[in-house]
């Protein structure tokens, strides 16, 4: 259950009104990086873990409900940088009042040009935000990613945060208001905040790659294809030990086109950098796959279940009745 | 600010897992009249009535948040449906116990028939929601009617319920669960709560219809065009006075073609019908127009602008600074 | 079957070229909100209505052929307002001669500009209409509302032309020009037209609330949930006896979260607030359930089935082949 | 202005429902391929033809308005074949009557099943079409393609009705019923039909190739790149005249890399193959643009425009008045 | 498999950044006709070729790969156009710095409004191209035309090339740097030069008319509807043999309303003005499905099947494996 | 430039035709973590590489050719598992040859089911791949991420490879047929290893933390804020010094509501948990920035400029010339 506290989390102030930048944090309103990406796909991760993995539920539902607090403060600073708009559009007849504050054509195309970046604001909103990014398009559920696998499912979120932080650290350069700024700059340092968090969440699960259970095919895992003609670079990651373990090493394959017509599409590429045999491999997956279903299965049930205790004050799931 | 409580608002539970109606049941996650756009909805229009109709922002804001709650309820219930999906997938190596569960290919198809319908609970999602229909479309901003103005909003509003109950009604007949059941009898009935708290709320402004400010213009608000051709029928839509006050009535055109026609394109038709005279619209417009902006001009800042107070124990807006 | 007359239902006339302005009206040629939206909401809610109601399938179509006609108004109008577009853009060798008209680079940016907020009207379109909102979103068949229950549709309708109504209304706001604030008058104009119908067409339905055929859970109906904090409003949303029959109210639930505790998730909440029993409820579900399915299945083939009579001059259905 | 007549243009009849086929189906109602696509495209066409040239204008409205009179008849047999569903959802309470129908789980999942491909059926539409292609995916305005040119505008047409066209052969193949493989039949030759027509229209353009105004580069226009390595096929798409004029031909580069780089980019590239000098194309661009663009101009006006006569009983579009 | 080489195959250049111009040029990047529309068309429609037609696929697979070439050289171009976003917006800390550039806050607008009529330049892809039109919107899967036959798949491919011709000879109106001039004529005329080739690939199928298996209803083919009233127009593709075969011709339908009730839907309507009988029709609809289904099933496995031999240097598939 | 090989850069094969599983397969074409988003989002990521990372811009071009190759395999196993669709939709005619094949309406309803659950396969595309994902949702230009920093762009790509992987993981527990199986083994292994490039990349990046320019406002930085009540969790991402620097700690704000209202929006909060100075901050940002555009301004041109050196036989840009 979510409850609202009619304080904004940050003091949210604007020193006055500005609709083309109202236009442009629309970004971080209804765009794929912004508030409500986060909140959602936070929200939708944590269903998963509800029961088996309580600890990283109560982390994403905390950082989920902190972005829907941060949604409001985008759209409560929206609707300040388009103030004045909403009270205009209701003096719908008086023409000639609408005459006094824009004399001519060309003032009223000022404030077209101004919002008018956003006509949705103009004609569609009436000067409140919209659930659209900054070039006017709907949000859109595709935005949210969310697997089935923390080990997959907290590296999205890092880089979600990651994206998040930089679309602000942009947006800080098109406001000169002090106040604005000073809202931006909270929310871009706690999307930084988060990023530590989701880094600890990820380190704080064993064996944590390759994401998932499986691990790769050591023909292929070590082989970096020169895919690309001309001048070509070398650096750690495709050449020496790189990221890998001690006494493995990247392949560099020089030319592909070779190389996949004598193997046979690659078939017969025999394991060359990496120190696993296809059996260890076999062995290390039925061994993942083991503990990785178990820590799911003790607590699932196939008959009777509930979401919730009342109250829930242990991080346990609800007892389970198992099926008969 | 929003927090999170974690015991859901109405106790959700199942009595096993069912993968076909968990597909169903999204309609209602990240479908067009689903909590999320219920949600999002009442949250968008209520940044525009922050400071100048706190009272309603109270109402959008206690719905919007209930919706949200609802939101979770609906998550929690779909995944509890599609329990043991996620269990199994991390069973990704031991093909061997997965050929204890499904012995043959007919038995595996039947899962992916099963969930089938939805791929992405096997594919992408890994057994959680996804943000879309129940047919896979991704939620999108479109979704949200918002348009700053409470005599529109408000009507968007109780035919949103409506969709959102209907919805309900129909997804109640295709599960036997009785858990389920219960749980959407609750949901079902608040969308009716919301649909009267709405009513009222619109009922409470004062010159209501037509919605926004401007009048219509009287040669053209009380003709019925008879558009299509054969039998047609007639009623309180197009016939007597209808919704009409007193003395006034509808004004059947059986022939829109001659009519057009012969009027050079309506422009030259008479007043017929109504009582109101072009001038009197006029009147009404500039009255309306005066007294709908004086209401939000009045907390309107050209200059520097807060949300809150600290604490926000009043309805009232924080105190304005007008720019000088 | 349709026909198409050459001659506007309204003469759309423009005193000028003004592409911004035929940008803004894009909203409502392919908006979310505009004339094509709703033609087709009208369109493909007739259909389930054809062979039951069918007054209400002639009422749906008369005003969706109308609808139909207002886009090609709108249409025309963008047309006529991007009037010199075309033609420049066909002069495409002769820079010599657009160097005529646009000496400099400001003169062509000013062009780029002036219509350049809609790209597509000049790099896409070629100076006609796209099928988007302003914003250049393509129109989407979400934005259609049909839900299969005319107490349901026929609300959608009501807020759907409320919506349509106020965007005329921002729109009028925005041009000088005589000629187009007349057509845009009467197409705002027989959306309040159609506003009234659609109300006289919902209240001819007997008991028509709640919408659907099932009844709310009485614990559930008359309950206000506060999920807001701070200092919060009341009124007839939430007080008294509101909307409600004589001697119902609403109950206030002020602090949810306990509430919700107590009640073991809201399960174990008495009746309050209304004077029907779940007994009651049952009942009326029943009575309601038979009547509704009674209306359509009347008419419901389970075998051959046609749509027209030829020619079709009555209101009723073809001769229904009952399969035997 | 339409009108709409209560017969279908085709006897559509159903022989029985057929759920699975009604959600096939709906390729052609909502789908990229369908009759409101068609219907929208060639009446978004028509707009920028209306002054400038009537007779394409009178073919296209001719076709948008047979596509618009197809749409309805592929939604009523849409309704047909889902014929049922809506009685059966309004027996809401019933869930004894349903158990009389579908006794056992398997029966209800049955129905599901059955329409359940298409879940918006159940539990959206209630038994009606939506705006969706087969998959569920919402109709879409990019499905339009309207570039304000007729000769790239009818080779639109044409691909367009080749595209329906095909999809109406599949669909033949998905239904045994008699009734609905006529209609299928009747509106799969009417595709058949309109490709003819605009064949014949863009024929009677003069000089419609290439589409638009401007000629090709004479160093690009006859050039074949081989950009796939491998077995590489000869045809007339890249050796011999092909489709040139005679004493031309294609020339085919073997090698593009090579070629690239000596020719720097291909700047350096001469002549081969076409019999045009660039300052032929030059003079034959300057030639095109005057003649095209006096086409249009000689019916454009600066001033004052409007759309109609009334009545329009001529093809000539109303008398300009010339901005002075 | 696809190599990329470092150089681009048109020597791409600017003479200077021009943030608005990048703009337009999204159509081609990421809009409906753009190049990668093109190239994922060609290439989606390729993989049905692969065996059974493959010269055709080569041909398909050489255009593609140049399409994807060309993408490359749009998406280089913009990046060029928007030289120093990048670099500025990395400058984010030294406002004074900024301050040096845009003095004012007219200035830092300035710069706002060259980009910002793309915002997401700005403020979200940092200088970089975006997979969008020129509206903002995003590239959709929804372009791509692939349907399963050639003689359908050529048409739409024509059609493509048209449009992508159109939009590059509107785009070259915005621009006076003659470098982009410069490329924006060699892609212009690449689409011209493929154009060529599908249709000399189309020419090259016997029989292609009409696209698909299936011959029309000899009492549909030849008729033209007259569906919009008022003055119309008659030319090639309503009268006389039009674009029939000797002997045949149009038959025009004057006023379709009293055809269609007077043939009873249609149904009862005579054969005119064709020469072909319905047995003729069935004939040779059996002779097509026959040879049509013959090219394919030729290739077709029923059991395992490859998709290239290493190395492939012959254009035939893979030896097939029939299954037993 | 691209070129292509006619071999598959893995040796695809299948067993036999399993349209069902051709269905989920899309989910790797045109979903949203498929080969096409991985190739477009690093073929977008690279062009602001070009001039000023070469090196970086080679290993982004190599990994999208490599994605590009992929898709290739994935598209070519989509229509080996559709072969033999193709080819029975040609036999349109031979309705008696179908019923050969499928002598009862079950059967033609067991095809449909089959690839039924993509009605695509069967009306759309006639048996070859659709630009969709598994649900049928078109492939949409906003699955790219490409936000112009590399910090930022190569913890995208590490999370996409993530989400590439775990599908495949998901899919391999879908099928049974041992060629299928190899083929996603090995383009599942391809994402590890692309992975472990992205991480040698990204930290071969010095000060790569928070990514982008800007350092994070020190009195958020280290907060935790306990947004959802009941029972909480802690751990290295909410206590003690978890991924700080040593002497630094997170602080757990217990109390948001109570800490918001006091700190009057956090306004007032001091700096608790980091070690760094408000001023500190204000340093490193000056001295990030100046590093940071240093770097892509040493290779800005404000005048012409050039992608490409003709050959590209070294990691450098072309030469530029600068603006006077």
């Amino acid at each position: 259950m979510f409850r609202h506290v009619k304080e904004l989390q940050f003091d949210a102030r604007v020193s006055g009104p500005d609709p083309r930048f109202a236009r442009l944090l629309l970004e971080q309103f209804g765009g794929g990086n912004g508030e409500l990406k986060a909140a959602m796909q936070y929200f939708t991760q944590a269903f998963l873990c509800r029961h088996a993995f309580p600890e990283k539920y109560d982390l994403l539902m905390d950082i989920a409900t902190e972005e829907f607090s941060h949604l409001e403060i985008v759209g409560a600073t929206i609707t300040m940088l388009l103030e004045g708009v909403n009270g205009e559009l209701k003096n719908a007849a008086e023409r000639s009042v609408l005459s006094n504050i824009m004399k001519t054509r060309e003032e009223r195309d000022e404030l077209v040009h101004q919002a008018g970046t956003s006509p949705a604001f103009l004609v569609l909103s009436g000067g409140g935000p919209t659930v659209t990014n900054s070039e006017g398009v709907p949000w859109s559920g595709n935005y949210v990613n969310a697997n089935g696998d923390l080990t997959v499912d907290l590296r999205s979120d890092i880089a979600a945060e990651s994206r998040a932080k930089i679309v602000y650290e942009y947006l800080l350069q098109f406001t000169d208001d002090p106040h604005v700024q000073e809202s931006l700059q909270f929310l871009m340092t706690r999307e930084i905040a988060h990023m530590q968090m989701f880094t600890a969440a990820v380190d704080s699960i064993k064996e944590n790659f390759p994401p998932g259970v499986l691990q790769g095919d050591p023909r292929f895992t070590h082989m970096y294809f020169n895919m690309s003609d001309g001048a070509s670079a070398r650096g750690p990651w495709n050449q020496g030990q790189g990221p890998w373990g001690s006494g493995e090493e990247w392949i560099y394959c020089e030319d592909p086109e070779d190389t996949v017509r004598e193997s046979k599409g690659l078939v017969e590429l025999p394991i060359k950098g990496s120190k696993h045999s296809e059996d260890e491999v076999r062995r290390k997956n039925a061994e993942m796959s083991n503990s990785r279903s178990q820590e799911i299965e003790r607590v699932t049930s196939a008959g009777e279940n509930a979401w919730s205790r009342y109250p829930q004050n242990t991080l346990e799931p609800p007892a389970l009745k198992k099926a008969s």
